[in-house]
C-alpha cells in the first residue's frame, strides 16, 4: 500500500518527531528501534502496566489543539500509574493518523514530551498507522513494590475518604469547549504508598470511580456531597446543584480518590504537605455495600448516579 | 455519552469476553481489574515490550473472520517477542469497536485466546472504545536475559543468514482473499538465544526487514534469491519470478530472519531440530553496506526492492 501525500516514511516520522524528543530513563536497557524495548526492573519492585486509548471526537473534541491531544494521551495513562503509587518509567505510543502534517506532529509531540520530560518517562516503542479517524493508544509502565502498591480492594470500614485537588474543572472545560490539561497525581500517588488502604483515579467521574473501590473492597461509603472540593471556576459558572453534579459525575479530572485508616490521618497530612498536594475529606467507608450521598445536615442527597460509559 | 444499542457495559464486555477467558501466567502478580496490572520479573531477566496496531481495511480485509482478527492481533505482537528471544508473559489489548455484537466478540476472543493459551500469555488489561473503524492495539510483554536477547545490531561479516519456515504464504493468502494464520516463532526465538548474532521478524517483507538488521549492524548482505524457501502453494500458484517477488517482499509471514557465526552452525542445527523448526540458509553478511541479490549462478538478480510502508 502506497501513499504519496508525503515523503516521510513511518520510520523517519517516528525518529524525527518522537524518538529524538524523548527523555531517557536509566531503567530502559534498550529503547525503541529493535523488535522490542528492554526494561530492567529493580529486585524489590514490580512493573505496573496500564493502557488507554483516546479517539478524536470521542475522548476529545475534533478541534482540540495537537499539544493538548499529545499531553492528554500520556496524562491519562500517567494518572493510572499514580493511582497505583507507581514511578513512571517508559511508555509505548500507537498512533493512528489521518494524514501526516509536520506542524501538527511537532505540536503533538511537544505536548506529549513536555509531560514525559516532567516525569522522566521514556518513549520505548510505538506504531504508526493510517485511518480516517485519529486515535492514540498509550501503554505506560511504572515501578512499585507490591507491598506498597495502592489497590482498589483495600478499603476498610471506618476509612476516611479523600480526594486530591479540585473537581469539575475538566467537565466545565469540555462544556465550554476550553482547553484543559489534567495534572497526573504522580507525586501524591508516591506519597500515599504505605498510607492509603485503597486508591483510584477519577477518569469516569468521582462517584463512578469510587464505586469501583467499594465493589472491589466489598464495602460501602457515605459521601458528604457538600464537602466536594469544587473547582473555583465551576462555582462561579454554575448554580450550586449543577456544579455539584458536574463535580461528582464528570470525568477527566484525573484526581485521586483514596481511603486512609483514621490512625494514619496525621501521617497523611505530613506526606501530602511534603508533596504540595491539596486534598479534601469527602466521606467515610461503611461496612454495608452501597454509596450513600448526604448533605451537610447529614440528610440524603438526591443525585442521579450517572458516569461515563462508552457502551452503556 | 450514551449508547442504547446494547445493555452490556464496558466492564461487563471486558469481563465476559476477555478477562474470564484469559490463561493465567505465574509472573502476573495482579491481573486486570485495577488501575494497573502488576508483573513480577525474575532477577536475571528484563522485560521485552512491543506494541502493534491492526486497523480494519488496512492490516486485514474488512471481511476477515473475527477469529482470524483476534488471532492475528496477538500473533503479530508475539512475533516481535520471538524476534527478541523472549518468553511471552502478559499483554494488554486496546479494542476499538464499531458496535457490540456478542457473536462477533465471542469469535474474536476465541481467536485471540486460542493463541494466548498456546503460549500461556495472560491478558493483563485493556481498554474498550467505540469508533466507526475497528482497530486493535496490543502491547505484549515477555522475559529474556539481556545477555541472551536477540538484537538487530549484532550481525557480523561472515555470519550466515537464515530464515525460518517458508515465505510468501501470507502474501498469497492476501492476494487470494484467503484466511491465513501466521505462527509466531516463539520456540525458534528461544532456541536462537546464545546462538544467533542478530534476528528480526518478517512483518514488512523479508528484504525490507533484513535491511533493518544491515543498517543497525552497519554491514551488508549477499542474498541468494533462488534459495528462498517459497511456500509450496506459492510455487504452484505463480510463475517463478512472481513467486520470488512475493516471497521476498510481501509482509505478514512472521518468520524470523537471523544471522549465525559459521562456527555455530552445528549447534544451530541441533537447537532448531529440538524445537522442530524448519530453517533455510539464504545468504551471508558482508562487510560493505548494501543488500546484494544473487541468483544460483551468483549473478546479480534484479528485483525491485519494495516493502510495505504505510507512509511512503
Amino acid at each position: 500500500m502506497t501513499d504519496t501525500s508525503t515523503k516521510l516514511s513511518e520510520f523517519e516520522i517516528i525518529s524525527q518527531y518522537f524518538v529524538n524528543q524523548t527523555p531517557t530513563n536509566p531503567a530502559i536497557y534498550l529503547g525503541s528501534g529493535d523488535d522490542c524495548a528492554l526494561m530492567k526492573v529493580p529486585n524489590d519492585q514490580v512493573v505496573a502496566i496500564t493502557t488507554d486509548t483516546l479517539i478524536a471526537g470521542v475522548h476529545f473534541p475534533e478541534n482540540t489543539s495537537p499539544e493538548d491531544i499529545g499531553y492528554k494521551a500520556l496524562a491519562v495513562n500517567l494518572s493510572d500509574l499514580a493511582a497505583m503509587g507507581a514511578t513512571p518509567i517508559g511508555f509505548t505510543a500507537a498512533l493512528t493518523l489521518v494524514d501526516v502534517d509536520p506542524q501538527w506532529l511537532t505540536a503533538f509531540s511537544q505536548g506529549m514530551m513536555t509531560l514525559a520530560k516532567q516525569y522522566n518517562i521514556q518513549l520505548i516503542g510505538g506504531d504508526l498507522t493510517r485511518s480516517s479517524i485519529m486515535s492514540i493508544t498509550i501503554t505506560a509502565h511504572g515501578f512499585v513494590s507490591e507491598s506498597q502498591a495502592l489497590y482498589r480492594h483495600g478499603a476498610k470500614p471506618g476509612d476516611v475518604i479523600f480526594v486530591t485537588g479540585e473537581l469539575g474543572a475538566a467537565g466545565l472545560a469540555l462544556r465550554n469547549q476550553e482547553s484543559y490539561r489534567p495534572q497526573p497525581r504522580i507525586a501524591a500517588g508516591l506519597a500515599l504508598r504505605g498510607l492509603a488502604n485503597s486508591a483510584i483515579d477519577v477518569s469516569d467521574g468521582l462517584l463512578q470511580d469510587l464505586q469501583h473501590i467499594l465493589v472491589a473492597s466489598k464495602v460501602g461509603a457515605a459521601v458528604n456531597i457538600d464537602s466536594l472540593p469544587l473547582a473555583a471556576k465551576l462555582s462561579q459558572a454554575l448554580p450550586k446543584a449543577q456544579a455539584i453534579n458536574l463535580a461528582a459525575n464528570a470525568g477527566d479530572d484525573y484526581e485521586l480518590v483514596f481511603t486512609v485508616a483514621p490512625n494514619k490521618i496525621n501521617a497523611l497530612q505530613q506526606a501530602m504537605q511534603n508533596c504540595g498536594c491539596k486534598y479534601t475529606q469527602i466521606g467515610e467507608i461503611t461496612p454495608n455495600p452501597g454509596l450513600c450521598l448526604l448533605d451537610h445536615q447529614q440528610q440524603p442527597y438526591d443525585l442521579v448516579l450517572k458516569g461515563y460509559d462508552h457502551f452503556r
